[in-house]
Order: structure tokens, then C-alpha cells, then sequence
């Protein structure tokens, strides 16, 4: 952990190293992933039963080793314990709604010109979802994933994921069947992303991939793009906190971990006005490191990459700081957080407020919680219905219509030296 | 060209052929576009001077080889046959009017239970758009490139483009009057991408690039994505028709060519209920070809990628087959082409009714004419201001709504095995 005060002299250089340091770790898969795309889309179901008898010890033999069937995912909802049946209800309701009132409205209108124009949004045939397996199988992502496509509207809904020794997690199988998932097949690895895009015997194609994954599973996905759409270039997990003085130093704490014991390379950050207030949530942090269960994680995330900047003026001095970090999550832990709410340009989420920890979005609040990461605020957003969707534009022109736009069409078409693009039009002029 | 019928026994089996057809190539540049992004990152402007040098024989060394000054673009508006400036004017015009009404509307509101939810759209800070050198050097693709960028609120737009002998296209710079572009560097290619990209100390970086280029520049943009937002992977252009028999022939003969004359590459698709009107077609395709000044690339186009499907009946069987096609551009030159607007579902845009050659939206009508290629109008959409701005989400709670919400997150998180995502959540309920 290091700690920066906008007083120091050398703070701009210490500053921007924070922000250009690298969490991403280059991973040199791309030509085994190119080969492993590459059977799956030339021999299909065959490359997947050796690439998981390779990577997952899993034989696929028979029907019942592809496929989870829904009945099971039903079972699993039905045998969950009560207190987290209803959180997962509440969980999936509130994500629902907010992904509902997410949904683009269609335009169709006739302009000064009489040119009837308009865009129409509609949802892709099939959606795959990759979900990890082990510890980063985790079912709320599965919501996160699942529900937005299926709110816009997809028909199939696919997950893939790979069961080990034929293992699967009851919880994501519960949310599976809360979030009304379609098929379950047990393939997981770049092989399995090579079905979704490609198809195979038994797996149709889908048409947009989401969903977290190792790096080969990233690397499948970005070789992917284009053949079918993908959600984003994930990285490291990260927060930043705002806050003055005046907020509990643990809560702060507990915020700035819940992002730490995700992973060694997530980042947390908070930058307060209260030099004070920073030492306190300093030994908080401390603390708690030593009473959790992840602690271990968390503790390698905070040493390498956590942050206390220290500045003088919260107000004008923090939103350009966190429009340079352009961070995933962005907690406003203040009384009244409105005007940095609308001065911080770059985030991917920001919570509101003392009483709004980002746990609570990760969960249960209702906006997506699969974020820009990386810096990439800066240019995406986060999941929502429309990666699930796409538009269509159109157009009408009568011959009144025509005869006030076309001939400028046909003059650009000529200097453009396209002259079968003019003559669409010469030839209708007549 | 082949023609096809739906009545034929083997015509499942051709169109799946037709549809499946590869029209891209793999170019096998990955390898020295890598280097070149590699180089222009760690060594910035003296990489670009010295491919520069390389590629376009063009030496960058006083700054007015390096940029060329907005007074240059006013000049060649200024200097513009009047026709033709009206023309650009009308299209900029309109295409700034469809991308307005394009503009998302943010959110923020409070739901049952107390919680105040919503999702701001903003522009991002920068935009690169590249232009390629010499033919494909089109002033519309600037206007629709540059235009929903400034629409979206983008304060700097950069253009970069190869000037190989220091020659640029007036046109071109007329349309970056026009659209109020700030600033046209004199670099293209790979490299070009890299400066935009990560930044050199002459040339700010973007956040996101977009525009037409080489498979150099393709390549850059793919091995880009996730460093800046990029566009789309784009193809080959594509038409198809749908056209009952009471179209003139010559007209849709013209709407075919209008396609195959930009890339050997390209595809033209007719389908028609009427065996007559088809040959009637094919014909004056014929005829058209031997006209034309682009008649060697067109009909390379046309003989390689060309179809005439006939079908027996229009209304059922166009819309599924169009489906499959999910073409970049459907004119239906129909009387009445509603039923089939809404039946389609896979389109870049959709052109509607006998008065409406694709060629209109290409330049004046206001749609964006940067549209998904090679069937990704399944899962894509064309360029829009969205390509341009990102949105945040935000969440508030109070201590009323923590206590309905709280629980269930902290519930969640202990079963993901998160323990410091439930104490953020915990510490606040006492």
C-alpha cells in the first residue's frame, strides 16, 4: 500500500504512475487458443470431448455427461435453504427491473423533408454465457449475465461451464433456474467458447458470448469478436472511495477489502481530505486483514496495489483524480455526494452516499454489476439489455421525397467517383 | 453470378453454401502490425516518422508535415464547386438532425423500496476516426464517422491519414470542415492507430478510434480493442433486394451495381417471386456493366459473389431467408414493404419501398452508412452517437432502503465465500 498527499512535491509523477500501472498480466495463449478454436470449428463435438478429457479430466460420453438438464436446476432452487432462496428472488426481481426499464425505445418518424426514418432495436436469436468453474463459479454473476439477455427479449439462453469431477455448484444452478437459463452444457475452456461461436453436432451457435473467465477463456473471446459479439476485455476488479472525515473508518475498510479479496491484482483505493481519517482507515484495514477468511488474498491486493491519497481540497481536487482513474466502482461516501455525481466524468459505477457499499450493487441493488475495468470507463459501459440487442435502421422515400434529397446523392455519388451509386438514383429521376 | 430457386431440391443446400460463404480474407499481418503498435508505444513520434518513411515514402519533419491546419480544410470548403458544397451541407445537415434524435436520455429515479437508481450517458473525452489514402479516401465516410462523434459531445476528433507525396483529398478536407473535425494528422496506417491510440508526444491519445482501412489497419484496430473502443471488424459491403416483379429492372439492376462496384469483394443479392423479372435483371445488369467507369471491379464482384434467388412466395419466404443473410443493406421494393420491416429481423439498415436506392442513405438521407458486414447485423448494429459516449450507472441508499436491501447482499456474499463483501454490509446494519 502506498500513500500519496497532493501537497508532495512529487505527487503528479507518483500519480500518474498509479494510473498507467499495469494489473494485466500478458498472457501468452494466443497461438494455443487459435489452435484449439481452430479443431473445435473444423471437427465440432469430437474436439470438445479431448479438450475436456484433456483440460477437465471429464469424460463426455453419454447425453447425460453434456448436459445439465433444467429439471436439476429446478431441484437445486427447490433445495436451497430458505434465507438464500429469498435473497436470490429479491436479487434476480431487482435486476429485472432495472434492466426492464433499461430497454431502448424504437424511432419511427416522417422529417420537414418527408423522408420517413426511424431505428428498430431487437434482440440477438442466442446468448452464451460462460460461467468459471470452482471458486469464481459465482451465481450472482450468472444473474448478472443471464437476466439482462433475457429481458431484451433472447430466445436461448446457453451456459457453458466446465464440471471437473462431474461437479457442479447447487447455487449457480439455483440461479440458473431463477434467471430462466435455457441449456446447461458441461464443456468449459476456450473449447467450449469455439461451440458457442462456431456450433457444433450437438451445440447450436449463439451470436453474443458474455461472461468472466481465465485467460484463456479472454483470449478465446477477444479472438472471437466479430464472430460473434462479446460483452468486454475484462481485468482486475477495482474501487476507488471518496469520502471526508466524517465516515466510519471501518466501513471504509470493509470497502476498500470487499474489492481486495476478490483477487491479488484488484485495486482499492480511497482518496479523502483527512490525513487523520486516512491513518485510521489505514489500521482498520489492518485489522480486518488479520479477522478474514480471504484475508490472504486481500492482503497481497492491498500491499501491491492499494492506495491512500491524501488531498487538500476534496471537492476540486478528487473528480479529476478519478477522471484519470476512470475506476470500475466509485463509492461517493459523503453527505451529499450530487455534485461529484455529476463532476465525475469516467466510472463505471458510483455509489451514492454513506450508506451505499458497493457490496450491495454486487448483489442485489439492481444495475449490472459486470463493469469497464482497467481505465476502460473511459470509453465503455457497463453489461446492459443493449449488448444483447441491436438496431436496425431504415428508411422510405416517396417520389416527392426523392426529388428534394436524391440529386445531392447523385452529385457526391459522381465525386466520389462511384458512378453505378449515381445512377441508382439518375435512373429514378426520370 | 448464380441464380437460385427455392423450388430446386438442392436449394437448401446451395443457399446454405451462399450464406456460409467466406468473403474475407485471412491476412496474415498480425505478426507485423504487433511490431509496429509495439514501436510506436515505446518510441512514439520517432516510430511514426520512421514508417512513415517506410510506407509512404513521406517525411515528417517540420510540423506543417505533421498536421494539416484547420485554415486548410476552410480553404477547400471555401474553394468548392457550389453544387457540390450545397450537397455536403445538405448531407451533414441531415445526418447531424438523425443522430441528435439518436441522443440516450439518462435516468434516475426512486423505486418502491426507497432506492434511488439511474445511468448517465457521456461522451468520451477524445475520438479518432482514420481515413484511408487515395480512392477510398470518401468524404461522406468522414461526415458519418465525425458526425455522431461531435453530436455525442466529443470535444476533439482526430483525424489521421496517409498524405503519401503530401497529397490529400480536397474533398475529404471539405467534409472535415463541415463536420467540425479538430484535428487531421498526416499519418496512416498501423502506426497511425498506435498514436492514436496510446499517445506520442506530438499526438494526444483517443478513446476511441473508427473508420475503414486496409487489413493493417483492421488488424491494428482488433489487436486494439479494450485499449481504446473501437468501431466494429469491418467486411466486404453487401446488398440484398427484395423485389416483387412490378420493380423496373433497370432500377434494380442499378441497386446491385451500386454495391458491386465497391470491392471485387462484394456482394449483390437479388430475390424475386418473378422468374421473368429476373432475367430481366440479369440483363440489364449486363448492359450497365459495359457502361460503367468501375465496370472491371463490379463485375468481378457481381460474377464471383452475385445471386438472383427466385422464390415462390415473396412474403413467407424472403423475411427467413433474409434472416440468414442478415445482409448490411435490404431494400424492399415492394408497394407495400411494411410486413416485411417487421418481419426481418437481421439488417444492418432496411430501405423501404421502390423510391429508396440504397445509395440515398449512403450519403444524404441521415442514417449512418458504417453498418455490420458478413452477418453480424445478428448481433451488431451500424455506427450510432453510442459509439461515442459511455454510461454510468449510479445507486443511493438510505438507512430506510439499507435495511430492506442490506441483508440479502450480505446473505449472498457469505455464500459466494466473500466475507468482506458481507462485512461492508454488516458493519452499517448496527
Amino acid at each position: 500500500m502506498q500513500t500519496l498527499s497532493s501537497l508532495d512535491p512529487d505527487f503528479e509523477k507518483r500519480f500518474r504512475r498509479l494510473v498507467n500501472a499495469r494489473r494485466e498480466a500478458d498472457s501468452d495463449v494466443a497461438g494455443q487458443v487459435s489452435d484449439i478454436l481452430s479443431a473445435v470449428k473444423n471437427r465440432g463435438d469430437a474436439a470438445l470431448v479431448e479438450y475436456s478429457q484433456r483440460f477437465d479430466g471429464y469424460s463426455l460420453i453419454d447425453d447425460s455427461d453434456w448436459v445439465i438438464p433444467r429439471e436439476r436446476y429446478a431441484q437445486a432452487y427447490a433445495e436451497l435453504d430458505a434465507e438464500l432462496r429469498e435473497a436470490l428472488d429479491l436479487a434476480a426481481t431487482r435486476i429485472r427491473a432495472y434492466h426492464e426499464a433499461q430497454l431502448p425505445t424504437d424511432r419511427d418518424y416522417t422529417d420537414d423533408a418527408g423522408v420517413r426514418l426511424g431505428a428498430i432495436w431487437r434482440p440477438v436469436d442466442a446468448a452464451g454465457l460462460y460461467v468459471p468453474g470452482g471458486r469464481a463459479a459465482y451465481p450472482s454473476s450468472l444473474l448478472m449475465n443471464a437476466i439482462p439477455a433475457k429481458v431484451a427479449g433472447v430466445e436461448r439462453t446457453v451456459v457453458v461451464t466446465p464440471t471437473p469431477k462431474g461437479n457442479s455448484n447447487p447455487l449457480v444452478l439455483a440461479a440458473a433456474h431463477v434467471a430462466g437459463v435455457d441449456e446447461i452444457w458441461r464443456v468449459g475452456g476456450a473449447h467450449a467458447l469455439g461451440a458457442l461461436a462456431y456450433g457444433t453436432e450437438k451445440i447450436k451457435p449463439v451470436d453474443v458470448i458474455t461472461g468472466p473467465g481465465n485467460a484463456y477463456v479472454a483470449e478465446a473471446k477477444r479472438q472471437l469478436y466479430g464472430v460473434v459479439g462479446i460483452d468486454m476485455v475484462a481485468g482486475p476488479s477495482e474501487i476507488l472511495v471518496i469520502s471526508d472525515g466524517k465516515s466510519d473508518p471501518d466501513w471504509i475498510a470493509a470497502d476498500l477489502l470487499s474489492q481486495a479479496e476478490h483477487d491479488p491484482t484488484s485495486q482499492s483505493i480511497l482518496i479523502t481530505d483527512d490525513a487523520g481519517f486516512a491513518a485510521l482507515v489505514e489500521d482498520s484495514v489492518a485489522v480486518q486483514l488479520s479477522q478474514l477468511s480471504t484475508g490472504k488474498v486481500a492482503k497481497a491486493s492491498w500491499d501491491a496495489h492499494g492506495a491512500i491519497i491524501v488531498v487538500n481540497d476534496l471537492e476540486s481536487e478528487a473528480p479529476p483524480l478519478a477522471n484519470r482513474l476512470a475506476a470500475e466502482h466509485v463509492e461517493l461516501a459523503l453527505d451529499d455526494p450530487e455534485p461529484m455525481l455529476q463532476s465525475i466524468r469516467h466510472a463505471g459505477s458510483i455509489f451514492l452516499g454513506r450508506m451505499t457499499p458497493e457490496a450491495v450493487g454486487d448483489y442485489v441493488a439492481g444495475p449490472n454489476h459486470v463493469l469497464p475495468t482497467g481505465r476502460r470507463a473511459r470509453f465503455s459501459s457497463g453489461l446492459s439489455v443493449l449488448d444483447f440487442m441491436k438496431r436496425t435502421s431504415f428508411l422510405g422515400l416517396d417520389e416527392a421525397s426523392f426529388a428534394k434529397i436524391g440529386p445531392a446523392a447523385a452529385t457526391l455519388a459522381h465525386a466520389e467517383g462511384l458512378p453505378a451509386h449515381a445512377k441508382s438514383v439518375e435512373l429514378r429521376r426520370k
